[in-house]
């Protein structure tokens, strides 16, 4: 909510920023073709601040939306040094080799430009970086409506409509990324490391009850015995624990990045999920929740940038806010007091 | 959120509704001598959705607010069948008996109209009711600006200025009423059952992780030996999630409403609680941040239903909506059809 605050800028199109080179046309054959270099640079659109751009990014949306939908999306988070990079590449060299088509996104609010993890993410995935079938694009910087999590959401569309077939979105960095990538995803894997019982100090509230399935990596040599035993404690917790998904049983799972052992097993707990998930009508109950819940949140973005930046409103707030912090005024008196404010120039 | 959606009438002073009998001195004062019958009257004036009412209790609030502050504030939840109203009934009673004064308030967002749960309550707590001590007021009814929550946090602030320093604020019916009560106390208490492990099944998803303490009620007679191998595992499961309140460590309790064991403990943790969290300055600051954000809830239910309440949005929005939903339209550009359609009149 708060990457808006001050922005509203989207809503003024002004012609100040030079348009982009390709054609709304060029933008959408070349997503549709596969063109790397097209496919980069209608990214690139979907992220850019301009309203200009903006604008013709949401052309390009509006054409390639007929061709989205069709991948299975899924969320990676996990607790630190739970070897997010090394499953992923792993996990991504497997479906390559597959047959699959996997685009990597990530999530991390706390970037503040572009260029953040990207080449961290393409060093740590160096095979799955080089692999003509995976598609890897760091995180987007913040900026206007909606931010980051609107550029993933587009992002992924448009990988979509380029034909992968698998996305994984990663939650790099702190802050809400967890919730932010469950809202946009399909299935969503939680990370965790083998070991004593302590490891789970190391998770956000509320992360394990939005997982449709813990997975324990590292379960391999000496840990491999740990490994069984958390798992065990795993779906103990999980037993007590409303699932994510209704009619899906969120469970643990093991897995090596490094021998791979477990890896085509937790691809099968997906695909397994997916299955079901289409068969009883969740999944595209669940896109389409997930679009409409989006696009109230980002409604709510909008009123809220609309009220905290009139500027009589911003001149009054910290010393009514003071005065209700300390006891002063009651809130409700607060907020009428604001709104009085923020009317009056309606009126 | 949606409680005040199409209701926009606290925008407007009309004076169609007669005003109340009391003045403002009197309300002031009626309460700050714990006079019942003013209390009640007062607490009516704060659940009256007629503008011309809300405005005098906004006064009367005003005046009461130096007075406040100085009760624990405690939620209490549980599981269907927890026996939460005999525990009440016993805790309540033990309280009195110590020389509390125990003001007991219910949030229900289900019950539409005031007379609710009342009839129900008393008789349900039926020592407790007939107290001199106590004083229990059922949930009000929603409408304006905050509804229900409103409401409620207004009410208990006018039995702190009447002097009752314990508020329990009791969750009835269904709905979101756990987090609302944990935005407004305290310490947040959960109720659960003893027996078998399944019991946490009926518990809603996020509000193990919400609670200052797990209260295994009806641990007496043949229970008592399943309330201990419950309270082990509840243990279990809550040293993999983290602490509601920041320093504290929530932990699974055993007692009895019937026999009354265990009910004096749970007030010694409650106390402890309350201390600690005192000379760490957490309390003060909870309910600092409780307020500012409850104001800025307020203002974001203000904004919602100026936009959704608007004749041209409103006509817009199914069909915007659906096409969404259809995958047609990409929510960027729902939000910015809208928001013209919005910024339009303001034009």
């Amino acid at each position: 909510m708060s990457e808006a605050k001050h922005d509203r800028s989207f809503l003024t199109f002004s012609s100040t920023v030079r348009r982009p080179r390709l054609s709304v046309e060029q933008y959408v054959q070349g997503v549709l073709e596969n063109n790397r270099s097209v496919l980069a640079q209608a990214i690139t659109l979907v992220e850019s601040n301009s309203p200009v751009h903006m604008e013709i990014a949401q052309e390009v949306l509006g054409q390639l939306l007929p061709h989205t939908g069709k991948s299975i999306r899924i969320g990676i988070t996990g607790v630190p040094g739970a070897g997010k990079s090394t499953f992923i590449e792993a996990f991504g060299m497997m479906l390559c080799e597959k047959g699959h088509r996997v685009a990597v996104l990530a999530v991390d609010p706390s970037s503040p430009v572009t260029k953040g993890s990207i080449l961290g993410d393409k060093t740590r995935m160096e095979l799955l970086s080089r692999n003509p079938n995976a598609f890897i694009r760091p995180s987007a910087a913040g900026g206007t409506l909606g931010g980051v999590n609107r550029k993933t959401r587009e992002t992924m569309l448009i990988c979509e409509a380029a034909g992968f077939d698998v996305i994984l979105i990663e939650t790099v960095g702190v802050g809400q990324s967890e919730t932010t990538v469950r809202s946009m995803v399909d299935f969503f894997l939680l990370l965790m490391l083998t070991g004593a019982g302590d490891e789970l100090q190391g998770i956000k509230k509320g992360v394990i009850e939005i997982a449709d399935a813990l997975l324990i990596n590292k379960a391999d040599g000496e840990n491999k015995d740990r490994a069984l035993i958390a798992k065990g404690e795993f779906n103990r917790v999980l037993h007590y624990l409303q699932p994510a998904t209704p009619g899906w049983e969120t469970k643990a799972y093991m897995c090596s990045s490094l021998t791979c052992e477990g890896i085509p097993e937790i691809w099968a707990v997906i695909e397994n999920f997916r299955e079901r998930m289409t068969r009883s009508g969740f999944l595209q109950s669940r896109r389409q929740a997930q679009s409409l819940n989006w696009m109230q949140s980002m409604t709510a973005d909008y009123l809220h940038a609309h009220f905290y930046s009139h500027p009589e409103v911003a001149k009054a707030l910290p010393d009514v806010e003071g005065r209700v912090a300390r006891g002063e005024l009651s809130a409700t008196s607060a907020v009428q007091q604001l709104i009085a404010i923020y009317e009056k120039s309606f009126q």
